[in-house]
């Protein structure tokens, strides 16, 4: 099959599964971790030869450990589908209803978005993943991953067809590219025809990319240029640990902090205690002109500000107040997570009522912004626009509504 | 100002007008009102120039209509304003709001998008209806209206502007592009770090050029090739009434039929019936193969089934089932709105559940899709995309989400 009848058949197929029952998409479900377990010595052997040819070709240890799968890890992906089959199905929820002086009845009922493209780079584990969160809120999709992972996910694509076979849920829901070619890619961005979305998973050049030359709605995820304020009135060394936990806990996520703004009242004190526990973490720190006349650290250049280090890099800057503060981020924080520590009641109000992001926080870490941590159960990203879904994209989030109106033969008068 | 300095000026009021108060919003909508009505006469003057040059270039007599002011229009356009004020706020609303079990509350709350880029072609009463439904969801504009009502807009937007002064809402919360090459489109359509959402108003021509080029995320409106399946069991003159309404009441509007399915069990009585009021009504048919063995008509051509006339034209065509009624539409359709006219319960069931469109009727007329008859109040288009916004566009659907998360001072385990 070309990637036009691939297409064509995850549209088709599209129409299907959006009437299906929640009963039918999870014994699906369960289909597919009994066939992902069942199948595990296959699916380590074809992971095998992807991670070899990447050591052949001097790929970076941290990306190899992303690419790799081990038996923990298809245990993990196995796991997912039982924990996505107890989720609550989204599909048909009645958003509002209301009856009309005329008669008619409006009602505003959740349905599936339809057929989803998502083109994501080596992590092999997001092949199960983004299909069974898009699948059980009734989405059918057309993936194309990175051509690193292309053994890995081709089997796991194989055997979660295999586990979709004698259910109800057709084998077409999910489609892989196997052409690695760009061109591919190019082709997708262009089918509005038969894709209702594009979700780009992965590095900033690939997002940037996608929305730059897709026709198709796009659902941006996952670029973190993430802020925390340290008000005057903040308790230091709590606000120590939560800025330890913001950057170190796991500093390549797009939650992770990148930025630590410091009332300038506080500076003297709280600088000296970061330093200590940023040097003991080993995390490179880069300070604003002010910064370095308080501690020993690189200067910070203007590009800084805008930067997602996804590393233990982390940007200090002094400022004047809590409004300093919300300008800085509005120019520069790329609308992820933000907070503030603070024992300010009205510097906590005006900071999460000014600043233009997905997710403000007072006084906790940036790293809560995450599918799991909110209760969605899983989430496909977290999305850094406005349109459609802000933050965690979850089931909900894979969603859009219809109306369905009643009538007894009404005419617009 | 130049477009790019507009866009600035655009982007950075909305984060003002995104903490002012509905009373501050209602404050200033009753001035623009006043400020519309007391300089009628000068924007009456400003519109002829636009008028006679259109005169002078033999625009066609239909769109001078659409780009004609009157002191009613204006009268009415003052009124509108006082409508949207008295209309509720969505901004601020608590969506959902939970406590997670480590202490941290998270809201889910009601926010503007931004800023609003408008691409729209030659009625002046948009610049005004547009803005005003914009703002009151607390959205600045940045206008490219059509060349033909230049001096109408130009004039509007500067009544506007003037009402906005000594009020909370910054002038600057609407901008018109002056310069009336196309390169400014252009331009606007990459503003990513401007604006958060480009709404193009106009044919389809414009709408596809917009969502092929832009960068920025786009909301789709306004291409309704609708349909209406007149089932075996529907009451025949009833459906002759809805039929009549949602083809010739207003044939220009996207919520128009522009195609009507009828079961071949009753095409043999209902068809006479239909062409005679068609005739009276100068509706030209055009019927499928099967069609004009029954009646005389103009026989349609495979690309007629995917067109909107937004004129006095009617599809036709015979289908075997309520299942081909349903193929048929998810082939063809915009998924705009699509009407079932049946006494059968399982019919009317899988009618609204199979079809993938934006508003699914069970006897009633198309033409009910629309902002003002869904009790929104107002609309800015009807959107036919799935990402965001699908039917009528009102405040809510002018609005996004943010999370606020409050806590004391939690880490992530």
């Amino acid at each position: 099959m070309n990637i036009t009848t691939q297409a064509k058949k995850v549209k088709e197929s599209s129409l299907i599964l959006m009437k299906l029952t929640n009963e039918d998409k999870n014994k699906a479900l369960l289909k597919i971790s009994e066939s992902i377990l069942n199948n595990k010595e296959e699916i380590l052997k074809a992971n095998r030869i992807d991670v070899e040819n990447a050591e052949k070709k001097g790929i970076k240890r941290s990306l190899i450990d992303r690419l790799l799968l081990t038996e923990k890890r298809i245990l993990e992906m196995a796991q997912a589908c039982k924990k996505v089959a107890a989720l609550d199905d989204p599909v048909g929820e009645i958003l509002t209803s209301w009856l009309q002086e005329d008669g008619l009845r409006i009602s505003k009922i959740r349905v599936p978005i339809g057929s989803i493209g998502i083109i994501y780079e080596s992590r092999p584990n997001v092949t199960l993943e983004a299909y069974i969160i898009a699948m059980k809120a009734g989405n059918t999709v057309l993936l194309r991953g990175g051509s690193d992972a292309y053994n890995s996910n081709t089997c796991l694509v194989k055997f979660i067809k295999a586990g979709l076979k004698e259910t109800a849920v057709p084998e077409n829901s999910i489609e892989y590219v196997l052409d690695t070619s760009r061109d591919r890619v190019s082709e997708m961005l262009k089918m509005n025809e038969y894709l209702s979305l594009i979700i780009p998973r992965g590095g900033s050049s690939l997002i940037k990319m996608v929305a730059n030359n897709s026709t198709v709605p796009v659902l941006e995820t996952g670029v973190g240029n993430c802020h925390i304020f340290v008000d005057e009135t903040a308790d230091l060394s709590k606000a120590i640990e939560i800025i330890d936990n913001a950057k170190t806990q796991r500093p390549g996520t797009c939650n992770a902090v990148e930025k630590v703004l410091i009332h300038e009242k506080i500076a003297g004190k709280f600088l000296p205690l970061l330093k200590k526990r940023m040097d003991d973490k080993n995390v490179l720190l880069k300070g604003c002109e002010r910064t370095i006349k308080y501690i020993v650290v690189e200067e910070a250049q203007e590009d800084d500000w805008k930067k997602e280090y996804l590393d233990l890099i982390l940007g200090i800057k002094i400022v004047d107040s809590v409004q300093d503060a919300i300008d800085h981020i509005n120019k520069y924080s790329s609308n992820h997570s933000e907070s503030i520590l603070t024992e300010n009641y009205f510097n906590a109000k005006i900071f999460v009522n000014s600043i233009d992001s997905a997710a403000l926080y007072v006084n906790a870490s940036t790293r809560f912004t995450d599918g799991g941590k909110f209760g969605f159960g899983g989430e496909i990203g977290i999305s850094t626009q406005k349109l459609h879904a802000r933050g965690p994209v979850g089931l909900e989030e894979l969603t859009t509504y219809k109306y369905i109106v009643t009538g007894d033969y009404q005419t617009r008068p």
